[in-house]
């Protein structure tokens, strides 16, 4: 029996992640759940897993949904009781699918408890990457990602020696204005961006995948996931997502991992891994997909990624000023304040303004991304 | 330093075994060497490996160059000779890479002696694969595919646990015919046959890339190699020949073997296992190669892969029939005698008339190999 908690289980990879653990009840125990908003989906989530304890966004939802749960649960809220979820019960492994900024302290936490993490919080390794992994190494905790690529290269890596490795490659579907010019982008609308071609995701991601700002993201993520210098790390397009990622070894050897798009593939194998269970998620067939094609990455095409990669390499407050950009200039574009083109004028003139702090304190990267979000909402 | 011996070290396997040796000449110690009738090319490769021990097909050989090797080198020849290269030095690893059923003695007196095993002999494990393997697990011996696509599926099983495994695929090229109808092969010449459009390799295992034979055996060397049902061996059409086979584990997730096509990577694999080292192989690049095809492998249109897996179904005898009508029925196409589609014929009526035997001995084994070829040749 696996004790579980999940941080954000009313979100897309919480709900997904409730479905692998309701698919194998036997074998999981979920030990908390944490949310934001969204109290009516945690009440439901926690009849039906029987939690001991649950944490909402406020004090008022925590009183409003008190009486509602069974006796046995606690409830907490906000930032203490999201530590709480995380750190606070005796799960053995902790998925941390919160959105933003708070699940850094979170994670933190639960890495300070022992706690084995699902990753799935981007911010958790973007900002505080040189905190996350030397507090992980540490206390000798395991961090299994959560996102597709991540543990396709996770799952490439089983059994291989850590010196054989030559280079990683992401694969990129390339969003959706993949086949695109620039000058073509200039006046797509938030209708047209949020179309992604393969996985049917959240809005912020979506925007994210067509301006491969998230591929970005996840080449930083990379670097501190496998430790990895950035030469090492590639981005590789391939339309149909159905390579998530691969490793090439020493002896030109590929292992790439293959499957359907389907969050609940690496979901479970972050909650099952090092072993594999059956799964409902459909088998892929190589033959009906029939071909797949792959293309050299255009970084003039797609400036984003290449200031991921700068960003990257400059490491301190760069990785969170280059976020805390992104967020606000995605959710600008999203109210349609700004064109789909500006997100990366705001990206770059933040960070052509941005004095980095190499190795930042948890209190120096708080600070990096709130003053960096109030310069990104006035340009 | 490893200590190595190499069973037809003149042959193309056997010469690519040693190019990888030379590669990493500080790592690795020839121990002997075994060839057949091209005592120019050993002496030359015994000169530049200085082997303790080596072999020629026939006394006369050995005679003729005694005289020429090193003091220090013994000169073996004959059945006894490449059983004494196999089983009589002090190599860590046996590369067995001759051709043939001669292949199968000496593989077994390998085992015998505790040499962990490069696999690179097909009739081995087809015509005695219930002895070989028993052989191997008694002794505790690691028998390591040479084969591109065993090495593939095994670089795949690295750090996986049997019992997740659901399904393995192997990859076919389609080989030189692979886009014409059974119509269009009535008329084809030897010279079209041996056009194969990805791997540069000899006339035989050509012929049987054309009609499927190929697949058919490793779909049977497969079944030992991994103690596998042929229900769970697929042959999937992939023109590319990139990823050389793949893996599918009972959470739907794939994982796959790629590279441009080299030998020198499998066999060096085999040799550095479980390590991985340099090789100068070239690197493969999907964006060079843009795109990657796949189709279901159609058994109407290839007759012989349908009679290999009915063969192994089948079990005894019956894959030692297959390969030998197949052996003589190929070169009856390479010297003329008869046409292309004829190969096919010969295995089919061979088939229809053999008596299996089950769990035959070597004894039985042979007699079948003999009775069959006598049999096809008349066909």
């Amino acid at each position: 029996m696996k004790k579980i908690s999940v941080l954000g289980s009313t979100g897309s990879i919480g709900t997904q992640t409730l479905d692998v653990v309701a698919k194998h009840a036997e074998h999981f125990q979920i030990e908390g759940l944490a949310a934001g908003n969204n109290a009516g989906l945690l009440l439901e989530q926690v009849r039906k897993f029987n939690p001991r304890k649950v944490s909402v966004a406020t004090r008022e939802q925590a009183e409003r949904i008190q009486t509602e749960v069974p006796a046995g649960t606690k409830v907490y809220y906000g930032d203490q009781g999201l530590i709480e979820i995380a750190a606070g019960t005796d799960a053995d492994l902790v998925v941390t699918a919160v959105m933003g900024s708070v699940g850094l302290p979170s994670t933190l936490a639960a890495i300070e408890a022992g706690k084995t993490i699902g990753l799935a919080n981007k911010e958790t390794l973007i900002t505080a990457g040189h905190i996350v992994t030397a507090l992980a190494r540490k206390k000798g905790v395991s961090v299994l990602p959560i996102d597709s690529e991540h543990s396709a290269i996770f799952q490439c890596l089983n059994g291989e020696r850590r010196q054989d490795l030559a280079s990683i490659t992401l694969t990129a579907s390339g969003g959706s204005f993949r086949d695109r010019t620039r000058e073509e982008l200039k006046d797509v609308t938030v209708e047209d961006a949020l179309k992604h071609p393969n996985w049917s995701m959240g809005a912020k991601i979506t925007i994210d995948s067509a301006t491969m700002v998230n591929k970005g993201l996840e080449v930083i993520e990379a670097h501190w996931l496998f430790d990895l210098p950035y030469e090492k790390i590639n981005v590789l397009m391939h339309p149909e997502s159905i390579i998530h990622s691969f490793v090439e070894f020493k002896d030109t050897s590929i292992i790439a991992q293959l499957g359907n798009p389907d969050m609940r593939v690496p979901i479970q194998y972050a909650l099952t891994y090092p072993e594999r269970w059956e799964s409902p998620s459909k088998r892929l067939s190589l033959a009906e997909v029939g071909k797949l094609h792959f293309r050299e990455m255009d970084f003039g095409r797609f400036p984003c990624l290449r200031a991921a990669y700068d960003c990257g390499k400059m490491g301190g407050t760069a990785t969170t000023a280059f976020n805390a950009a992104n967020e606000v200039a995605v959710a600008r574009f999203l109210r349609k304040e700004i064109s789909f083109l500006q997100i990366e004028d705001i990206i770059e003139r933040v960070l052509d303004q941005h004095s980095n702090i190499p190795e930042p304190e948890l209190a120096e990267i708080e600070a990096c991304d709130k003053l960096t979000r109030e310069i990104a909402a006035k340009l």
